[in-house]
This record gives C-alpha cells, sequence and structure tokens, in this order.
C-alpha cells in the first residue's frame, strides 16, 4: 500500500508530499496522523533548513479532509473530538516544526487542505489553484484552532466571508484576502518554493528557526516572559553572527553552519 | 412620525433598513436605541438566517451621528458616556445577533455610519460610496470600543490614516484598506447583498451562527475556556450535519433545518 | 562634527531628520540614543501637533544599524542587550509620543530603519523606495519588541517573508503589505508628508493626541481599565470639542487650541 504522505530529501531541503491522488490528496485520519509523525521526525533533523509541502501532482495541494471517511472516522462529537485533536496536532507538528514550510500549491486547496496551508510560513500557488472552506454545506465548523491560524493571515472579515459564503475562489482572491505571498504561473510553485527554500537556506539557519519561532509566539496574545525577550538577543552569541558580520564588512558571501 | 430604523422580512433574511432620509440617516440616540432593541429581538427569531443592514435610499448607507442633536444628547461627558455607551450597545447587538449581518452600502458611509458597518459581518458597497471618519474637525474621539471594531479589519496604521487625517475616501481605498468584502457597480449593493443572503441560507443555519460567534470570540484575547473548545466540535452532533454529510456523499443538494 | 539626527521646526510641524549621510542615515548607538531624547523633548511641545521623519537625502531613510560599528557597540549578548534596549527605547520614545509622526520614505529603507518607519503612525513613499530586513545575512534576528511593530503592520506571513527570504522589495510590494500608506512620485514623499501634517493639525490637536494614544494601546492585548475606557469619552469635555461642534454647525472651518 501506497503512503499517504511522502518525505523526500534534497540537500538542505526536505519535500513532504500529500500522497493520496485517488482522493485529490485529501487526509483521512490516519494521513493526519502521519503526517503529525512525519514532521516531527523532521523536526529533529538539524541538518535541515527548509521544508517545502505539496501535492504529488498538479491537480490538488490537497482536498480537505476525507469525507467518504466520515461515516467511520466523525460520526458523533466524540469522534470528532479525537478527529479534531489528530488534524489539530498535525497542524501544531507544522507550525512547531523548527524548520520554514513553504506550501507549494498547485489545483485544489480546500478545507482541510486550506487549514493545512495556512499552518505552513509561507504559501506560493500557480494561478489557476483553487480555494474555500465550503463546510457551510456539510453542516460541519472549523474548530477554534484551525479557524485562529485562518484568522491570523486573513483578518475576520475575510474569514467570514469564507466560510460564512462558502464559495470557492481563485488564487488572485486568495491573495487579496492575505492567503499567498505570492502567485506564479501554474506549474510554477514548487520551482518558485525551491527558489524561496534556497534564499532561506542562505541565511544563518538559526536565525531562521528564531525567526519562526518568534513570529509563531507573537501570535499568543499571553505576555512574553523576560527569559523569552532575552531570547532576542540570543543570536548575537553565536558563531554565525560572527561570520556574518566579518562576510558583510569584507563583502563576500557568509557560510553559515548553524552554530 | 415615521420610524429611524425599519425591518423588513422576505423568507429567512430580514432587512434593517436605516430610515431618516432627511439626514441622510444619521442616526440620533433614539434611532441607536431602535436599533439595538431590533436587533436583539431578530437575534430571538430562529427562523431567520440572514440579516441585510441597508440606507432607506441610495444616497447613503448612514451619514453618522446626527450632529445637529448633539447640543441636546452629546454636550458633556456626562451625556457622552451615556450616548457612547448606547451607540455601542447597539454596535454590540448587531454583532452578537446569532445571524450574519450584510452591510449593503451606497453612497455616503461615514463617522458613526462606517463605524456601524464595521460592526456587520460583511460589507458590499457601490463603486461611488464613500467613507472616513472626519471627527477631527468635530473635537471628538472614538471611543475604544468602536476603534477596536474599526481596527479588527483595517489594522493601525489605516485606523490613524482614517482619523488623524479625517479624510473621506472612495470604496477603492477602503477595500485596500480591508473596510469592504467586494465592490460592485453604483446601485447593486442590494443585490449582491441578496445574493450573498441567499448563499449563506443554503448552508447549515447553526454552522453560521456558531461561525460568526468563533470569530467574534476570536477577536478577543482572552485565552478560550475548555467549554468553548468543546463548542467547535458540537456541530458534529446535530441533525444537518448528518443530512449534510449524505447529500454530499449522495451528490445532491443538502437541505438543513437548523437542528 | 555633525549631529546625527536634526529637528527643523516649521511653525506646528516638526522635522526629525536622520542625517548620516556618509552612511546612508544607518544609526549607531549614539545616534539611536540622539533620536530617543529628541522625541521625548519633541513630546513635551504642546505646541507641536505633528512631526515627520525622514532622511537627510532622497537616497535614504535609513540603511538600518551601522553595521561598521558592531565589532565596537554589538559584539557579544551582554552589549546586544544594551544595544538592543537603545534601540527599543528609541522606537517607543517614537511611539510613545504623543505627536502622530509620519514617515517620509525616499530611497534606502531596511533593516533597523525599517523597524523605525514601522514605529510611527504614517508612512509615506517615493516610488523607487526599496525595502527590507535581509539580516539573516548576518546572522541577526530581530527582538521581540521590533517584530512585534512590523507584525502589527504585515501579519504573520509577511513577516515571515521578509525575515526568512530576507529579500529587499520595492514600494508597491511594501504597500501590498501593509507597510505604507501611501505610494507618491520620486522626490515626492516630503511633500506629501507635509501636505498629510496639514491635515492633522487642521484637526483638534488633542483628538489627534488621543487617537494616536487609542489605536498603540489597543495593540496590547492588556484588557482596558474602566478608567481608560472613560477616557474615550473625555474629548466631549474639551472647549475644542465645543469649537468643532459649533463651527460644523455654522458650516465655517473650526479653529482648535488645544483646550
Amino acid at each position: 500500500m501506497q503512503e499517504s504522505v511522502l518525505v523526500e530529501r534534497e540537500g538542505m531541503v526536505a519535500q513532504v508530499v500529500l500522497n493520496r491522488p485517488e482522493r485529490l490528496n485529501a487526509l483521512d485520519l490516519a494521513a493526519w496522523r502521519r503526517l503529525g509523525a512525519l514532521m516531527e521526525e523532521l523536526d529533529g533533523d538539524r541538518d535541515l533548513r527548509c521544508i517545502i509541502m505539496r501535492g504529488v501532482d498538479s491537480r490538488a495541494f490537497a482536498a480537505g479532509a476525507d469525507i467518504s471517511a466520515f461515516a467511520r472516522e466523525r460520526a458523533d462529537v466524540a469522534q470528532a473530538r479525537i478527529y479534531g485533536r489528530t488534524v489539530h496536532a498535525a497542524m501544531e507538528a507544522v507550525m512547531r516544526c523548527c524548520h520554514p514550510v513553504v506550501a507549494a500549491i498547485e489545483g485544489v486547496c480546500v478545507g482541510g487542505g486550506l487549514e493545512l496551508a495556512c499552518a505552513c510560513d509561507l504559501r506560493i500557488a500557480g494561478r489557476s489553484a483553487r480555494f474555500g472552506v465550503p463546510i457551510k454545506k456539510l453542516g460541519l465548523t472549523m474548530a477554534y484552532g484551525e479557524l485562529k491560524v485562518l484568522m491570523d493571515l486573513v483578518g475576520p472579515a475575510n474569514a467570514a466571508e469564507i466560510l460564512l459564503e462558502g464559495r470557492i475562489f481563485g488564487a488572485e482572491r486568495a491573495r487579496e484576502m492575505g492567503l499567498l505571498n505570492r502567485i506564479v504561473e501554474d506549474g510554477g510553485a514548487l520551482a518558485e518554493a525551491r527558489a524561496t527554500a534556497e534564499r532561506i537556506t542562505e541565511g544563518a539557519p538559526l536565525v531562521a528557526r528564531w525567526h519562526k519561532k518568534f513570529i509563531r509566539r507573537l501570535l499568543d496574545p499571553t505576555p512574553l516572559t523576560e527569559e523569552e525577550r532575552e531570547e532576542g538577543f540570543a543570536s548575537l552569541g553565536t558563531a554565525d553572527y560572527r561570520r556574518g558580520v566579518e562576510a558583510f564588512l569584507a563583502k563576500r558571501r557568509p557560510e553559515f553552519r548553524g552554530d
């Protein structure tokens, strides 16, 4: 049996590939679990500097949850709680993963697929990609955790539009709403995600991890501790900082090592 | 005497009509009170699925507060407190009303009129609609409650632009700022609001109410309780959820009943 | 020796001029200190109604921190803490200054220069201005305080783009992200900032100060006290409020005095 989520390594960049092409990469419970476990594994690999998330082919990033499995996996509130926690744990694993995660989006990006894309740090889409969360037609709400991730990107009025109207919309509207960092020609999302990953890997890796962590942290309104504030100065104690400043003053390209 | 705010019913949709045409629908204290009371009444009517708010004619959504009444109603800080609480209570009634509220905006939408539009869930405007909060010319500030509602949509820099410069601006700039979900041709805002209401009424009504409630809740930084988080799964216990999934799998249109 | 930051007065408007042209106005520790002290001084001057911040010539608003001084001023974590607190204190002085601050941006606006621009209330840029925070190349992170100021304007996805990719980008992209209120022709930022300052000075000065203060306050998620909420009604107790309403009803231009 083919795995629902694959990982491919290319030097310092890993690709996480959503791989249920027969379902436009809709994720069932097992796939969400596998995704969470893989993200935790990649988090532990400090040789990595960036992760790209994508669908296995250009027809879809992910078509959301696998509704044909709902009768089995999400039939009542008790199951919904387990299902919801599993989805949320997978998204948390993406957001807590120390490495920046770039979503390369082609084709369908709806429902749980859109939520998953929102959990990534950057989103790049092909021009014909399609977005939406039409769960009003299923009689289903988004849980608070996922809704916050969406609202952090698009704000309350766009979230209301997405959830109350429940329409499918194009990349240009998605970009206007704040869902996308940029749009490229169809079929070009992976290439642009790779170029983005390369820009990220050229920087100091600890700095990328700190910046991801700091940005995520500031989305939580809980006041920062003194210890957390201090971490904002920790980069200046690294060897990479000395390498970076030396390279800058010598007008050469820095070679960072992550220490 | 003609009522300052009217309600018209059309099946599952109610229209709340701001009706002081001689003042471009500027609201005085009595009108704000009436608006609040009507919104509470509509909140209690569970046969409804959506509310449209609009001005009585295409010259104005609302021209803000009725400044000619200020000498009588808002003459000092003590009156201001009462006035402010009344306005805020009306806006809270719009935001707390369980039904989604769509603002259909033509013509003038300034001052308290803009604040009121911001309290709605979605905003659709005709191309020539005009926006602004020129209260710097009155020597008057927005109160915290209303300012938060504005900032939740447009952020601090646009709020500063609106309040510090105090200019009147067009629909395109309003849309860029985040004030509008979409712009239509002049005179077309009500038709588009109706089409939007139809999309909303096609979805499961409890889902629409939960989504509105959840989005509003997340604008409050107070941490969610466990009970609130649980409500994010409650939709899966509804009959409409079963109807929705069945209809999806059978590839037919669901008929939701709100249970 | 020429001062690193100058102040020029023009009636009710002061210009704060970043003046290290040999370094594209990159600020060293002494310049950040001077900037903070000047802003506090201007804060105390209640004859002022608006401040414009700009670079001394059209080549730069500010090129960020002075990296050539890092070996001396920012060599380790202990120095970084002092340096960071000094930068933060200067930015806080801009944000806490009672007068609205308008950034007039031409040319380079990167690193600490961009952070400083973000601390202003409004940002106007010439079309060819260049933006970015390429500190990933230095092995350096932004501290939490400055990152929050950036994220309050551009949100998490754009902040991730700016910091993780570390590219230099143009005014149009900066505007899309939420960094700019408006773009003007090259060389026109100061003129537009002056026109903006004039619009601001025409309004009631206490109202401008309250609005700035209220907007800043709402960026802090700590709940408002009852006393703070009350301040939202204080404008109605001012003489300028009476002048403003009288002028409005008489259809003449109000003359505000700040009392």
